[in-house]
């Protein structure tokens, strides 16, 4: 594919070509790219807002994720916290920091990856900054949504009793970035590399290419049902719950056997010889939501797609803490996935 | 003064500190740092978003930048924006690449910065995201302010034979950072080299203090004055002029004998023989707010404070020029500060 270089068509020629032709899906869309700032409009809901950065090297490894992925997973993984304020994302602006090693034809990839998750989820770019880098490539991503008035839903409401839930299945994106790694190290220095995805293509899929959980969002309204907190797991579940515990000012039990943990995880996790339960407790990047609902609702819980009941919260002094297989009790830990540690 | 490895305190832990006792000077602002998004409430206005991204050795150089400077220019800049389209900075999230070489004192010392200029400009810091970075400092911030319904400003209202304005005075940053460049390359080397700054200190400010103009939007608003477009100067007047004219489908002429520079800036560029116009029409970060009003509100402008009339729009077939001190025209040229050239 023929490249261009940035520098050949300057930042304003790049900005043009990679916001061109800008669908809008939000009526609180007023004004997108190409002013000193967007202009929304909310005047009868809760803005929310949200930020992240992700660096090379430290977020991701361009060896094995394709640009265009790593651009839809970067705005996916924005939307995934708007849903878990139990809110609808609306617009996002994205900031690039951008190594002489890249070309336009890599923006427009990496772009391409973020329009087609504002396609999916009927996000809408308006706006973001596009600078030179010394070193690397650096993506921050400010998301902003909405939530009726006093509907979002923050980590302190969990109640004494309440059930704790979590959707899909946890541990799976972390075996998929162990399993990638494994092939990176295996293709060292060969050519015509073939990497053994076979049988494993849902823990690569689930690394590369993670989805936010507005299903769950939208199936809990549809039942009526308001959790009393809710948080997206991207460090670990461990963490989060720790997270809703403390903010919420509660303890909490969950059960080792309840932790939802698809097949091919543990079959990674045998081949690694890594312990199952510590990938799915801490192993990051699931961005599934883990939330509270009252006990009165543990029937429709059940019922639901996709959801599963792991535990309860309980008064403080009680901590926090998983009951084993085999009944002993284990203080949970944030050991999580910390990149400053 | 103690040093802290922010290993030591993890990343929760330096949230912890640096978000300690965030004042709240917005009603806007519902719910701030400590959830996976902020919560506002904007019933009556718009809403203005925008981002700008820094990075260490492109945007700045810690040799001379402190950073409780650095920490208080990120924020004031972003703040500039919102001002730029006639709004009110309201809150910022701040997310943070931070590589090994900075301790827990280190970001303290850059949030004090933002936490002043927050302080000063009345806006809350509600939340953003702070990671490990393998390179070097990162800063993205993204401002959200507002307008009255219908009060923002952008580029793209100018009209032929509109006033064109610019508050303060043009090129002194640009020279600030020269002289900043050439004492750091005097310093090599040399221990107790203290940097020859007598006589221009208003560079070195205007280089790593500047200011938003709210001064400026305060004072058209008490005039009753709305401008037709607006922008803010940080690439340069020639390049943010050719900004309006191509938003607003008109030409321009300024005069060069009415570009606002001081004298300061004037005695660096005769030292540093460098041609002074180009310097005050290129040289960026001067922050300061370029705008167009009606023509009969020409007789206001020349009585405001820190605001000088330099031209007027055109028919966009005449072009984009300035006319020199001996009545030739020469057309504008975006040759700004661009990072990515």
């Amino acid at each position: 594919m023929q490249q261009t270089e940035i520098s050949s068509v300057g930042e304003f020629g790049l900005i043009d070509r990679i916001t061109r032709d800008l669908p809008k899906y939000n009526e609180s869309t007023i004004k997108s790219i190409g002013d000193d700032a967007a202009v929304l409009n909310y005047p009868e809901t809760e803005v929310l807002v949200s930020s992240d950065m992700l660096l090379e090297g430290v977020h991701f490894d361009l060896t094995y994720m394709p640009l265009k992925h790593l651009g839809y997973k970067a705005a996916v993984v924005n939307f995934s916290d708007i849903y878990a304020m139990n809110g609808t994302p609306r617009q996002i602006t994205v900031s690039l920091g951008i190594s002489a090693r890249f070309t336009v034809e890599h923006i427009e990839a990496l772009y391409s990856g973020i329009r087609l998750a504002c396609e999916i989820y009927g996000v809408d770019l308006v706006g973001g900054d596009t600078t030179a880098s010394r070193s690397g490539l650096v993506i921050s991503i400010t998301c902003i949504g909405d939530a009726g008035k006093g509907a979002s839903v923050g980590r302190d409401g969990a109640k004494d009793t309440d059930l704790i839930c979590v959707s899909g299945d946890l541990g799976a994106a972390y075996m998929g970035l162990q399993l990638l790694e494994r092939e990176k190290t295996a293709s060292a220095g060969q050519k015509d590399f073939t990497p053994k995805f076979e049988g494993k293509e849902y823990l690569v899929e689930r690394q590369l290419k993670p989805e936010a959980r507005r299903d769950i969002v939208a199936a809990l309204k549809s039942e009526g049902i308001t959790p009393t907190s809710m948080i997206d797991i991207s460090d670990g579940l461990s963490s989060e719950l720790l997270h809703i515990c403390k903010a919420s000012k509660t303890g909490c039990r969950i059960y080792e056997d309840r932790i939802p943990i698809d097949y091919q995880t543990a079959v990674m996790a045998e081949e690694l010889g890594m312990n199952l339960v510590t990938a799915a407790l801490n192993g990051g990047e699931d961005y599934e939501l883990l939330f509270t609902v009252p006990l009165h609702n543990h029937e429709a819980m059940q019922k639901m797609d996709g959801v599963k009941v792991i535990g309860h919260i309980t008064r403080p002094d009680l901590g926090c803490a998983m009951i084993t297989r085999d009944g002993a009790e284990i203080e949970l830990k944030a050991q999580g996935f910390n990149h400053m540690a």
